[in-house]
């Protein structure tokens, strides 16, 4: 066996995005300690940062060591007690995902369903919180990462809030993408990824939570079923003043990389990076719509970043042409989960990999697919 | 804010230890697809390099996708459901980490207490066994990053499979350090850490669980407490010949570097390794000796690659000379824990740090603080 040299691929998938070659270079920095005054004040600046982009003046903003799945983990485990009832909304694989988290949790899940490839409808969450008074959250994914649907945070939030009940978000693929509005909104917990539009590895996931969520998990009569994911633990290590708490091993060049990308975010700024996949976007979607593709989500809920197009009737093997995408054409396209597998490609244009050049090449290789 | 640049440290605490430049570099590669196949196949080759390091034929020898303390949950989550009883020993810092873990898992925790820098005591775990039958396994940790003491794995699995239970290995700073001997010694569950001995940035906990141990994940009467940490889904991912089911997206460039620090230990060889620790401490501790220094841990029981020394009395904040020590000579050592907090200093020897020009360093480091 030998050092590994990976290919150089053009990551047009549902994630990991591109990741720039500063990003790159920060991840390699000397590692130092996690308690290292220095790594505070990156944890510090991370922190800031994070609230920038996500809109949000919560103390408690950090990422934690670990990918989205994670981070989903850490918000539903420190907020639901066995014996709670959640309002989980599905119309992907990860509204799913959010419901087997939750009944792991020991709660209730009173599920939403929506069609792949529609967003939630904010009425069924009001018919389910009328009908469930007893319901401590409303949880949803804002940008389905599975069929490209977003959903209106905005209108779900009012409606949880008029219903006193807490509201947790999936904002994996939206942070940075698409406008996301954690304080104004009234979103009380949120996570989100690395590895879409911030353009940095794979690897840990971005949260926040406000004073009513974490008032709810200080309220808590049952420890928190994860000591690694036990807020209540991990916030002694990301706040206050002066010396931290030691709980885990931060991942030290990680945590390098999301701070490179979110400075490269805070240079672009976050209404510009908002508007470049808007923009970008539509020049792909055009170029896909000129080759005749039809999309799964209405144009009215289509996430820029990512689109799922159905794949043509005449293609037999279509997991054949994603490999020769990326062994012809050196590039990443998504596959469809769960019932759409077969049935769609996921395109993402997201973070430093939403530009023409991409576009030019992802059209380029979808083109050849109508030429034999 | 701009661009973080790290300061050079040596690193001589607890972990993270020295990362290699090879290894940084390898970080720094262009990430790829998580499902990509030229990912598997490095997948592939990490488990095979980890399976060499641990001394393992277990088919499930994989890192999970977080810091060592999720490969400890990993274990003890997977294995334990609510109402079993685990006997855990207890001897510093990760023993009791251990017993949270197991408690919230919702198991009964049998505490077998030893003191902080002595080894678990066997004759203790036998009595503990024979006053339990009803135990699933017994839980310990073989090198306590804590305090420094080795504890007599071989014996404690012994006497674990003459009572017909699971053993569960913390082996966080042992492995590559010091033998362990995961098929030969009969452990049926162990975690590690990728920034200690191994020398890689954190952020990833290699395990290996033996037949038996799934054969216990899949007697289970009730899901696994969490989805990320599932071995039964996270099993679907790291094995099988083509494709993999997605479960979470890996941390892609963080495998980078755990599988060149793995091909550097390869080449290397890992019964050098730990002569190298053994050696390399050797003239350490001599050194430390000849300083004045007394050792918490009895020479019988004491971790090369970690070496707890008491502080001198004359010494009335410790804390301000660990920061001269890092400002002044870029050096880190590291504080103690718990109830040996203020009583002691760590100094980890491991992996790409073990060197003499590191011992030299912290010698002249350690010296200074006599002249004053």
């Amino acid at each position: 066996m030998k050092s590994f040299s990976p290919p150089t691929i053009r990551l047009m998938g549902p994630g990991p995005s591109k990741v720039s070659e500063r990003v790159l270079a920060a991840m390699a920095r000397p590692t130092i300690g996690h308690l290292d005054p220095e790594f505070i004040r990156l944890m510090d600046e991370i922190g800031s940062l994070l609230r920038t982009a996500m809109r949000t003046e919560n103390d408690l903003t950090f990422p934690v060591s670990a990918p989205g799945s994670a981070g989903m983990e850490t918000c539903l485990v420190n907020l639901l007690e066995p014996g709670d009832t959640a309002v989980v909304c599905i119309n992907g694989v990860f509204g799913g995902r959010m419901k087997e988290v939750v009944e792991r949790a020991g709660a209730t899940a009173v599920v939403v369903n929506d069609e792949w490839g529609a967003p939630v409808t904010p009425d069924k969450v009001e018919a389910a919180l009328q009908e469930n008074p007893q319901s401590k959250l409303v949880a949803f994914v804002h940008a389905e990462t599975s069929t490209g649907a977003l959903s209106d945070a905005q209108q779900i939030c009012r409606i949880a809030k008029n219903h006193g009940v807490l509201v947790v978000v999936d904002a994996v693929t939206s942070l940075a993408g698409v406008p996301l509005e954690v304080d104004r909104w009234g979103i009380d917990a949120v996570y989100s990824g690395s590895q879409k539009c911030l353009s940095c590895p794979p690897g840990l996931s971005p949260v926040s939570l406000n004073k009513a969520a974490l008032a709810c998990v200080e309220a808590r009569k049952t420890p928190v079923q994860s000591w690694f994911l036990d807020l209540s633990l991990v916030a002694a290590y990301w706040q206050g003043d002066g010396a931290r708490a030691y709980h885990h091993t931060a991942p030290v060049n990680a945590m390098y990389a999301l701070h490179e990308s979110l400075i490269a975010l805070h240079e672009e700024g976050l209404e510009a990076s908002w508007a470049r996949h808007e923009r970008e976007s539509g020049v792909l979607q055009e170029g896909l719509s000129n080759l005749g593709f039809e999309f799964l989500v209405d144009k009215k809920y289509r996430l820029p970043q990512l689109l799922s197009i159905r794949i043509p009737e005449f293609v037999d093997d279509e997991a054949q042409i994603r490999r020769h995408f990326r062994n012809a054409f050196s590039l990443e396209i998504g596959a469809g989960l769960g019932p759409l597998a077969g049935k769609v490609w996921r395109i993402g244009l997201m973070g430093a990999g939403a530009n023409r050049d991409n576009i030019d090449a992802c059209l380029s290789a979808l083109a050849s697919i109508f030429e034999t």
